[in-house]
C-alpha cells in the first residue's frame, strides 16, 4: 500500500531499506487503536475488581471495546481538534458501550491512555530487540573465535599502525551489544510502567480507590506501577530514547568499519550487500554497512529532541508530549531497522585473509615499526633504535620499499629479521582480549 | 487510509493534528515515483535535443514513463538491494520503452534522479510556502495596525516590566516573517537547480555533450542550471533546512506567547482552538499554540542532522545521502503543518483587551515603576526617585497593593500621578514601532 | 583571571551563573595534565609490579611525574601537531625521569593517557553529583510532606485542571532525581574503567604481560579493567552523557515550574533568586529557575553529539574522538552548575499559600468541574450532569463569575455545595501518591 | 596561562588545536567589557546628539567608559543574581561618571547592552570570515587548475566508479565556499544590527525620542538600524549559526575527503600535518583533516541549539537568550578554527599523482567498465554489451585481475582497447565542470 507520507519508514520505495516491518506493524494506526482499547478494557476490568463500576460494567465495556471497528475520520478530527485521539476514541466507545457508557474511562486522562498504549507495544519491542541483540552478540561470539588468529592490520587515524587479529576487532563489535542487554535489563522495569494519573494525577475522580485501581491495571496489563502518575516524568522514555541511540551507534560503528574494509583499495571485507551498479558492475556498494551508520546519526539526532521533551510544564503540557510523539516511535523503528541490517550484514558478511595479508605488505609492513624498534632496543639505546625506525620508516615509505628491508640496509646489527617479518608474531594481547570478550558476553 | 508507520505525519489518527495534506502528498511514493520518471523523460528530451539519442527515442521514453504503472514490490525489493529505488524503476521503464530501453537514463546516476525528483516537488512547496509567509504577514500587519492602541503588559522573565500594545507584540511576531520571505527569495535559486552528474560527476556516460545536456534538462524542467553536479556539495539542502528551521521556529515563537496568554491566571488571548476537555469543560487547551512549539522543536532538532549530513565522502557516499532523506522531507512537511496550524490560529486568534488592563491593575501597576521614576526625578535627583520607586514597589508587592497608590503614601513630592495611572501614557515608541515594521513587511 | 575564550564557563563574567567553580577546576589544565600524569606514573607502577619495567624505574618515573612543571607553550604546539598533548607531555617526563626515559609511557598510546586521565576526573564528579542528588531529594522530599495539604491548582496544557497539592508537585520533581541516581550506581562500574591498549588495542608493546599490566593498572588507579581497550567502544562515554543529560532535564523541569509560577500574575512561588532590575524593582526574576530551563537544553544539544561520536573508525579515530572533547567535560560542567542552582533553588524557594487559593478562587473555581460533575451525578445520569456542567462552566468562564454560582443558579438539584466549594475535598490519591514517593526515595 | 575550565578552546592544551586565536580573543572576557561600554559610550553620544541628555553627560560618560577598569569580582556577582553582568558594569560605569552618573544607559535594557556589544565583535569577524573565504576559493581555484589533467578514481559509495580528474575534485570543494560568501553578503545585513529597546522594546524610557536615538546609535557604532527592537526575533543569530554550520561543514567534506585519500592503502594526498607517532613513525595522521570533520560535527549539533532558543517568551525570557551565549560564540569559534586549519591544509596538502595512477590499475582498472560498455556497445547491442562488461568485471574482481584485459579474453569483438586503456579517455565533461567552477568563484 502506498502511503501519502514524507516518512521513509512509511514509504513503499524506502522502507524496505530503512525500517522494519514488525516495529512499523507495532506503530501503525491499527495497532495505536488496538492498545488504546486494551488500555480502556483493563482500565475497566482494574475498577471493577476495585469496586469503581460494577463487574457488569467492566464486562461490556471490554466487550465493546473487543469488537470496535473505529470511524478513522472522526478520530483524526478529533485529534486536530484535541491535540489527541482519545476523547474521539473514548466517545466511539462510549457509543458502543451503551449502557455501561458512563463507565468509559473514569477517572482516566488522554495521557494515560495514550502513555499506556506505547508503553504496552513497547513491551514486545523491547523483548525482540534484546533476542535480536542476543543472535548478533552469538554470531560475533563465533566470527570472533574463528578469526582469532586471522592477521590484519590495525588502524588508527585512517594509517595502518599494528597488526590485529580480525577476532579481535570482531569482540570490540560485540561488547558494547553485550552491555546494552545488561542495560536494557536494568531499564526495561523503569520503561514498562502503567500511567494512570487522572486529569492531573490526582486520580481524582476515583475518590479514595485510584492506588488500588493503578494496582490492579498495573496487574492486569502485566506491567509495573509507578509510585505516582509520570505524566511530566519522562525520564523512563528518556533513558529509552539513549539506549536505542547506543545500540544504533554500536551498529553504526560496526558499519562504518564494514565500509572500510569494502574500499576497492582495501577490499578486505563485504557486508554481503548484492547492491551493485548496472553501469559499473566492479563495484560492491556497502549498502547495509552505510545504512547502519546513516541510522546511527538518525537516532542520534532524534535523541536531543527526546532530551528536550523534558522540560514539560507543570502536571501536564502539549508541547513536549507530542514531541515524544514526533520522535520516539520513529527512534524505534530505526533502531529495529538497524538490528535487522547487522542482522543480515553479520550473517552474510565475508572477509578475506588473503588481502588482509597484502595490504600489510603493500604498505611495505610499515606496521612492524614498533615491533622493529624493539627489537633493536635489545642491541642498542631504545631512544636509539627509535630513531633508526623513524629513519628508515620515512625512507621506506617515501621510496615505498619494504620497512625491514629499510631497516636491514641501515643497520648492520644482529637481529632476528626473519621471525619479525610475520606480523602474527606482534599480537600482544589479541587473543587474550578476545578470551575476556567471550567470557562477558557469555549469557 | 491506515499506514503502517512509526510516523505521524502519515498516520490517520494524528496527521490532522502534526501534518500537512499538501506536503504530504509532495512527498508521497506515488508523487515520488511520478518525479522520478519526470526526470528520466526530460532527460531523455534533453538527449534528444543534444543529439545523444534519437528524437524518436526521446518521444517513445518520456510515452513510457507518462503511462507506466510501478510494480511497487519491485521497487522495494530494489531499494532494500540498492541503497535506492532508481535501479528498480529505471529497469521498468526499459521495459515499458521497448526499443528504447537502451536510451534510458542514459549517462545518469541514480543520484541524479533522486535529487532532482526532489528538487521538483519542492518548487512548488517553497512556492506556496512564500505564499502561506505572505498571508500570515498580512493578516498580523492588520491585526497590528488594529491594536497599535491596545495596552498590555510587556512581560520580560515572566515578570511585568512596561506597559507595551498588542500591536507591538504582534509587529514582533510578523518581521521575521517578512524576512524569510527575503530569505527565501535569496535561496530559492541555490535550491532549485537540476542534478545530474552521471557515475561520479564526470558525465563521462555523455562524451562530449554533458554540459550541454544539463542545460537543456534545466530548461526543460523549469530549474536551474549549476556550474557543475552537486552530488556531495549539499549546502543548498543544508541552507532550505535551515529556512524550514527558522520558519518554524518563528512560528514557535507565537505559539509560545499563544500559550502563554492563554493561560487561566492571564485569559487576554485564546489561539481559536477549539480543543477542551470533556471533563474539564472550563478549560480552554491551546492545541494550536502549543503544536507550533512542537513544530518548532522537532524541526531545530533535525536541522542538526541534515548539517551532519554535509560530511559526504568523496563523489557520492551513501551513508550522508540517504540521512537527507530521514530529514528532509519530514522537515518541509512540518514546516507546512505549522504554517497551516498559525494561518489557523492566526486567523481566529482572539484577544481580550478588558482583561489586559485588569492584569496591569491586578498586579499593582507595578509595571508603572518606571514612569513613575522618570517623574519623581523632574523633582528629585533621579538616583533618589528610583531608590523611592524602589521601595514603594517592594512594599506594593509584599503588600498586594497598587504601586501608584504606595508612592504617594511615601512622598509629598508634587507628582502628576493622574495622568501617570494611565499606563497607555507609557508606551515610548510603540506606535513608531509598529508603522516602521508593516513599512518593513510591505511588499 | 580573565580568560581568553568563547566558552562562558570560562568567563569571569558568566562563568558564576552558568559553571560551577568545581567542576571547571576538575576540568582545568591544570587537573588535566596533573591525571595524565597520574596516569604515567600508575603506568609506570603496574608495568614495574608486573616485571615489565625495573621496580626503579617505576620509581624514578613516578617522581619525576610528581614533580614536573609543565612547559605549557610546547604542549600547545605538541596539541596542534599531534592532535593530542601527550606526546609533548610525555617527552617532558621523559626529560625528567633522566635514566628511566626510555621506560616512560611503555606500551602505552596518547589514547591511553587522554581516557584513563578523564576517568579519573569523573571519578569524585560522579561521587559529588550523586551527594548533590541526595541532598536535593532530602530537601524536597521535606518540603513535599511539609507542603501535603497544601492545596494548588493543578495546570494542565497551561490551564487549571483540578485541585492538587504542591507537595505532589515536589514529590513529582523528586522521584526523577531519585531514579538518577538508581542509573548513576548501574552506570558508573561502566565508566569508571581504566584504558589500556597500546598502538591498536593489543599491548603489543607489553608482550605477554599485557592484561596483567592493565589489571594492575585498574588496582592502582582505583578503576575497573574492562574486558579489552575500549578506544573505539564508547558507549560508557555516551550512557554517561545520556544520564548527564536527563539530570539536568530534571533540573529544567523543575525550573519551568518555578519560573511559570513566578509568573507576575500567579506569584505562587519564588526560585529565592535575588535578580532584579534597577528599572523596574517591582520584577522578581526567576534567574536560577530560567537558568536551569537553559542548562537542560544546552545538555540535550550537545547529547546528540556524544551519540554522534559513536560512530568511530577501526582501532582509532581522531574525528570521533575529539568530537568527545569539546563535548563531554562541557556536559559535565553544566550538570554541575545545575546541581548547584537547584540545590540554591531548592533551600531558597518560596511558596504563597494563600496566592493559590486565591488563584483558585480568581479563576472562578473552574477546576472544581470534575468534582461538581460527580456530585450531581449521584442526582442525574452522569452525561446529563457533564453537560450541565458543561454550560456553567463555559458561562461562568465567559462572564468571569465563580463556576459553583453558576451552577446553583442552574440547577436546583440538592447537592452539598458547600463541602464542594473546598477544593481541599477533591484530592483524590495526591496523599498517597506523596507517601509512595517519600517511600521510594528513602535512601 | 592557563585557565580553569571545562572549554577546549580555552585550554592552553588544546586550544592551539581547536580554537582560533583572534576569535578567542573577541570573545574573551575583556573585549566583552571592552564592547559593552562601546555600546554605553555609544549610547551616551546618540542621547546627546538626540537631546536626551547634556552633551556634556555625554562626553563625560565617554570618557569614563573608556578608561573604566572593571572590578571583574563584581561583575561575576552580578551576573549570577541578575543573570547578566551588565546591572553591576552600569554600576560601576556610574561610579566612574560622577556627574553624569543618572545618564548613563538611559532608557536601555540589559539586552540591549549584551546583543549590541555581541554584534559589534560580530562585525570584524565576518569581515575575516569573508577574507578567509576568499583566500580559500582562490588557493583551490589555482590548484583545480593546476590539476585539472590529474586522473584519480572517481569513488562513490566507497568504491572506485569512473575516473575523475583531481581539479574536479578540488572545483567542487570551492563551490560551496563561494557560495558561502555569497550568502554572507545577503545575511550580514540582516545580522549587523543594532538592539536597543529598553525595558520591553518600546523605549519608553525614552520618551518621544527612541527611534532618534537608535537610528543615531546604528549610525554611532557603524551597525545597521532594525524596524523594532529585536529582543525576542532571533533570527538574525539562527541564520548566522545556520551559516557557520554551513561552512564548517564545506570544511568537513574537504576534511573527509583529505583523511580518506590518506590512508595507508589509498596514499594519495596529504593534508600536511607533521603529526606522526614516535610509536609509529610510518603514520602520518591526518590530524587536520580529521579535526575539520570533529570541527564540523560540532557546530552541527550546536546549530539545533541555537534554533531551540528561536523559541522565546513574551518581550524578553532569560532562558532562551542565555542558551545562545552557550552556543553561539563556541559555534564563531569553532568556525574560526576550521578555517584556519582549512587554510594550513590547502596551502600544505600534497597529492600524488603516480599514486593515483597505480591506485587505478591497481584496483584492475574496474572503473573502466563504463567505458568499456559504451566501447562495445558501437559493436553489439547495448544491454549485450553491458551483460558482458558486468561479467568479466565479476570475474576479474574475483580473480583480481585487469578488466580489460579479462575483456580481452572473454570477446574477439574488435574494440580499441589501447586507447581504452588510459582513464583519461574518459573523462566526460570534467574539464568544463573546473571551468564552469572557477568562472563562479571568480570574484
Amino acid at each position: 500500500m502506498r502511503c501519502v507520507t514524507d516518512s521513509p519508514h512509511a514509504s513503499a520505495l524506502l522502507g524496505p531499506l530503512v525500517s522494519d516491518g514488525e516495529a512499523s506493524a507495532l506503530f501503525s494506526d491499527r495497532a495505536a487503536v488496538r492498545a488504546l482499547l486494551d488500555f480502556e478494557a483493563a482500565l475497566a476490568g482494574a475498577e471493577g475488581r476495585a469496586g469503581v463500576i460494577p463487574a457488569v460494567a467492566a464486562e461490556g465495556i471490554a466487550a465493546a471495546a473487543a469488537k470496535l471497528r473505529p470511524d478513522w475520520d472522526r478520530l483524526g478530527e478529533g485529534s486536530a481538534a484535541s491535540g489527541h485521539p482519545v476523547a474521539a476514541l473514548v466517545a466511539q466507545l462510549r457509543d458502543a458501550a451503551g449502557p455501561h457508557a458512563g463507565f468509559v474511562h473514569l477517572g482516566a486522562t488522554a495521557q494515560d491512555a495514550v502513555d499506556t498504549a506505547l508503553v504496552l507495544r513497547l513491551a514486545p519491542l523491547l523483548r525482540r530487540f534484546d533476542r535480536q541483540l542476543g543472535d548478533l552478540v552469538r554470531r560475533l561470539a563465533t566470527a570472533a573465535a574463528d578469526h582469532r588468529r586471522t592477521v590484519m592490520a590495525g588502524r588508527t587515524r585512517h594509517q595502518q599502525a599494528v597488526p590485529i587479529t580480525l577476532g579481535l576487532k570482531l569482540a570490540g563489535w560485540l561488547l558494547p551489544l553485550a552491555r546494552h542487554r545488561q542495560r536494557l535489563a536494568e531499564m526495561a522495569p523503569r520503561v514498562l510502567v502503567v500511567q494512570l494519573g487522572g486529569a492531573a494525577g490526582t486520580l481524582s475522580g476515583l475518590g479514595s480507590k485510584g492506588v488500588r485501581v493503578l494496582e490492579e491495571l498495573g496487574r492486569g496489563l502485566g506491567l509495573g506501577v509507578p509510585p505516582m502518575p509520570w505524566h511530566v516524568q519522562r525520564d523512563g522514555f528518556a533513558e529509552l530514547a539513549g539506549w536505542l541511540s547506543m545500540v544504533s551507534g554500536a551498529l553504526g560503528k560496526i558499519g562504518t568499519d564494514l565500509a572500510l574494509l569494502s574500499q576497492s583499495e582495501v577490499a578486505e571485507a563485504s557486508d554481503g550487500s548484492v547492491g551493485s551498479s548496472s553501469v559499473m558492475p566492479q563495484k560492491s556498494n556497502p549498502v547495509r554497512a552505510e545504512t547502519l551508520v546513516t541510522l546511527a546519526r538518525a537516532n542520534a539526532g532524534l535523541l536531543a529532541t527526546m532530551h528536550h521533551a523534558l522540560v514539560h510544564d507543570h502536571e501536564r503540557g502539549g508541547s513536549a508530549w507530542s514531541l515524544e510523539w514526533l520522535t520516539l516511535p520513529q527512534m524505534a523503528s530505526q533502531t529495529a531497522a538497524g538490528l535487522r541490517l547487522a542482522g543480515e550484514a553479520v550473517s552474510e558478511m565475508r572477509f578475506d585473509a588473503g588481502r588482509m595479508r597484502d595490504n600489510i605488505d603493500g604498505c611495505g609492513r610499515g606496521l612492524l615499526a614498533e615491533a622493529a624498534a624493539a627489537a633493536l632496543s635489545e642491541a642498542m639505546p631504545r631512544r636509539e633504535a627509535v630513531a633508526l625506525v623513524r629513519r628508515a620508516s620515512l625512507e621506506a615509505r617515501a621510496a615505498r620499499v619494504d620497512l625491514i628491508d629499510a631497516l636491514r640496509a641501515l643497520t648492520g646489527v644482529s637481529v632476528d629479521w626473519d621471525s619479525l617479518e610475520d606480523a602474527a608474531t606482534w599480537l600482544g594481547s589479541s587473543d587474550e582480549f578476545v578470551d575476556r570478550a567471550l567470557a562477558f558476553a557469555r549469557p
